[in-house]
Formats: structure tokens, C-alpha cells, sequence
């Protein structure tokens, strides 16, 4: 049991009430009281009293018959984001980025073992699934992820790689615990990571980190490109210098925020 | 007292679990357990209960005294976004139409009186304040808002008109009611809408209406401009055509989507 379990003090009613919330996706953006007690293993009598809850705080519209979540929904994650400055202080430099290379550039931060997007500028879409701010991939096989990672201490490292599902996402995918460490080491000593088709076939990605004021590094900033874009070491060459400077003006200017 | 209060079915936990969430925000990204308690009006030890509730579900961190949200909370919002299938839809030609004006393109749904953004391209910063997904801005004197409150039923508008208020964000903001029916009906009837310099001095915006298949306006989407691109009529003439093509576009893509 858990901490909170143990105390007595875990709201159920909380975590049910988020589960009901969850229940709706792209699959399922309509919902009956039947499915959504389903969805979530609750009684049919306790899924209706958070849905008419969720209603009555505005998060939730029904037709008396299918529900489906309401945009106030987003002021929850907005609370997130709004409260990172990160998002606010790197869209310029992304802009200037994307302006200067013509490719998407986006930033994330780890949360377990995967990383979530938290801003993005895109251009032409590369990847067949479409990218959000809340997006997530695993963090193994992309080059932010990589970064963050290389960034994290060594005895979570240890715990990540002895546990990790590696899976084959293309060819490419490095699956091999061992391999993935020593790439990893090698980022830490680099201070980027370069990603050739190991989430999706023909995509390329560089990331970079982005330092907080104490050193340590707080998000990833990346660009991708399309592998018809150039060779490998081209597509270094041309991307790696802007992405390195834009992670740098990120920095500063989080910095600049946090002396003022 | 609301139907659900009265019938005793009102989950109360759930409303403050979430007022927790919404606690934090851009000038207090993280808080003590006393500033939350301050902040949703709960008693310290309620407050508490729900930040250890929240911790234990990934969704808030702590280092024991001060809490903070953690990306999981974007899961919440995540769970609405996809479960449009707008946005997705939407992005590949609100960048096309980006790559052609070289303009900010967004798509934003009426969420009571005010316009949310749920999806956006941007290109450079032209307003003071930054936008994303989330954000809301009062309907009345925001381009997407007019298309949208056109479309409203005659009894909603109604009310809206009798209630809502005009305030002046520039000199130019329409504030008088009657004035914005006029204006208002002009749009429904021309079904596009410009505003200049309304919400904010030297931005100009144009929105279009996105139908749904049984022909309901279920969203809008606009391309702004620094009024010094042009002329208030060199903007329209440039970039009206392309804002209706896209639209209809967008339209287009939703009715197949739906007849899958």
C-alpha cells in the first residue's frame, strides 16, 4: 500500500472522478453512462454521479444520452502549462528556427519514461500520426528522449534500462539495453542526440538540452526532418549549429526570467 | 440548487480535487499546502489530502513542501483534444494555408462566452500576449468569436446581448450591443468576419465559420495580421480567399472522416 493509501487520506473519489475524464479519447469521444461505467470499472449509479458532476462544473456536455467532454476540460492542462514559463520563453527562438530551417520544432520534458511534448511550431507534417502539445512517445527511441535520459542520475538510469520495454518501432530501433546505454553516454559527452529513423521510418530528428539556472537540464528542444531532406551527415551539418544556438537563447532568456 | 446538488448525487471531492489543479497557474506555479488551501478555500488538512491524492497519481510533484504540477496533467486536456477530431484534421491545411500568407492560423471552438484555441500555427508573434491551445480570449471582440456568436441560436444571442460585457480593449472595440447585432448579422449573412484593432491595437484579424456535416457552425478558423501588412482592405483581398478555401477544405475532410 501506499503512502496515501495507508494514511486513509487517498480521495477515491478523485481518481475515479480524472478515470472518467480519461474514458474519453479519439476512439471514444462520445460516451453512454453504460460505457463510461465500463471504461472505468465503476457501478452504473457511482459513473452517473460524476458525469452529472463533470456536467455541472462545465466539463462535460450531455445530450441526456451520450456524453462527450467540453473545452473547459483544457483549462486542466492549461494550469500545467501556463505554469511552466518554458513554453512562453522558447516559442520565439522555435519560430525564429523553424522560420530559418523549415522544419517542426518542438520541446519536451520527461514524465517516466516518456517525453511529452509541451510546445511545438510545426511546418509540413513528416510523421503519420499528428503531434499536439500532450503528445507522448517513448522515451528510448526519440532524440529528445535521448537527451533526457543521458540527464538523468545513474541509479535511475540503471533502474530505466533494467526495466525498459526497448520495443522494434522500425529496423533502426536500438533495443538493446547495453547499446542504448553506451548511446547514451555518448550524447551526455556530446551534448546532443541524433535519432536516424528509429521511431519512424524516413523521419530524422536532432535534440538538444535545455539547462535550467542550476545546471540542470530541464526539457529538450528538437528539429526533424524527413530523410529525403539529405544525407545523414547533411542534415548534421545544416540543422545541428541553428538547433544548438536556439537551445542556447532558450537558456538565457529562462535565465534572464528567473534573475528578474 | 442545480439538479445535481438536489438530488444529492453532486461529488464535491471531484469539484475540489479539481479547484486543487486549477490553483496553480503561470504566477503561482508551485504552491505550499497553505497557498492551496488559501487559494480553493479548504481547510489545510483537506488540502492536503487532495495534493497527496494527486501526488500519488503522477499528477502533482513535491519535494515535501513545495507542490507543482507534473505533465500527466496534460493526459486531462489531452483526453478532450483528441477526442475532437477537428485539430487533427485541421493542421495540414491550416499549414498550407501558413506556407502560402506567411500569417498565424488557428481553429477555436465557443466554449460559453468565450473562444478556447484547439488548434494553431503559428509563424512570428504579432500579439503582446502568447497563444496556444487553451487559450481564451472574450468572444465578442476576437474574429473567431463573431462567426461563432452569428451562429448561435436567436434566444441564446438574445441573452448573450442582454448580459455580456463589452469592455473596451482598444478604442476600437465594439461595446454597444446593438451595434454588435448589427455587425453580427452582417456576418452571418456575409459568413466570414474581420475585426481591426479590437482586442488588441495593430492586430487584425478575419475568421471563417467551419460547418459540420448537418451544416451547424461547430468551430471557426482565422489567419491575423500586424495591421502594418497592409491596408485594412489589402488584408481582406489577400487573405480572405484563401481563409474561405481552407475552411472549406477543412470541411470537406471532416464529412469524409464521418462517412468512414
Amino acid at each position: 500500500m501506499t503512502d496515501a493509501a495507508r494514511s486513509g487520506e487517498f480521495v477515491q473519489s478523485l481518481e475515479r472522478g480524472l478515470a472518467v475524464i480519461r474514458a474519453f479519447d479519439a476512439e471514444h469521444p462520445q460516451l453512454t453512462l453504460s460505457e463510461v461505467a465500463r471504461a472505468t470499472g465503476l457501478t452504473r449509479a457511482a459513473a452517473r454521479r460524476f458525469l452529472l458532476t463533470l456536467v455541472e462544473l462545465g466539463y462535460v456536455h450531455t445530450d441526456g444520452r451520450l456524453f462527450a467532454l467540453r473545452p473547459r476540460i483544457l483549462d486542466l492542462g492549461y494550469a500545467y502549462l501556463s505554469s511552466l514559463s518554458l513554453p512562453e520563453v522558447a516559442q520565439p527562438h522555435m519560430e525564429a528556427l523553424v522560420a530559418q530551417v523549415h522544419e517542426s520544432c518542438s520541446v519536451s520534458v520527461l514524465d517516466g519514461d516518456e517525453v511529452v511534448y509541451v510546445a511545438r511550431v510545426p511546418t509540413k507534417r513528416i510523421m503519420t500520426v499528428g503531434i499536439s502539445v500532450g503528445t507522448r512517445f517513448p522515451a528510448y527511441a526519440t532524440s529528445m528522449g535521448r537527451v533526457l535520459l543521458a540527464a538523468q542520475p545513474a541509479d535511475w538510469l540503471d533502474d530505466y534500462l533494467a526495466t525498459a520495454q526497448l520495443r522494434q518501432l522500425t529496423r533502426r530501433t536500438i533495443t538493446d539495453p547495453a547499446k542504448l546505454r553506451t548511446t547514451l553516454n555518448r550524447i551526455a559527452g556530446q551534448g546532443y542526440a541524433i535519432v536516424d529513423q528509429e521511431l519512424e521510418e524516413g523521419l530524422r530528428s536532432l535534440a538538444a538540452p535545455i539547462h535550467g539556472d542550476d545546471g540542470a537540464v530541464i526539457a529538450a528542444v528538437n528539429v526533424s526532418a524527413h530523410a529525403s531532406r539529405g544525407t545523414f551527415d547533411a542534415i548534421r551539418r545544416e540543422l545541428l549549429p541553428p538547433l544548438l544556438a536556439t537551445a542556447r537563447r532558450i537558456e538565457e532568456d529562462l535565465a534572464a526570467g528567473s534573475r528578474r
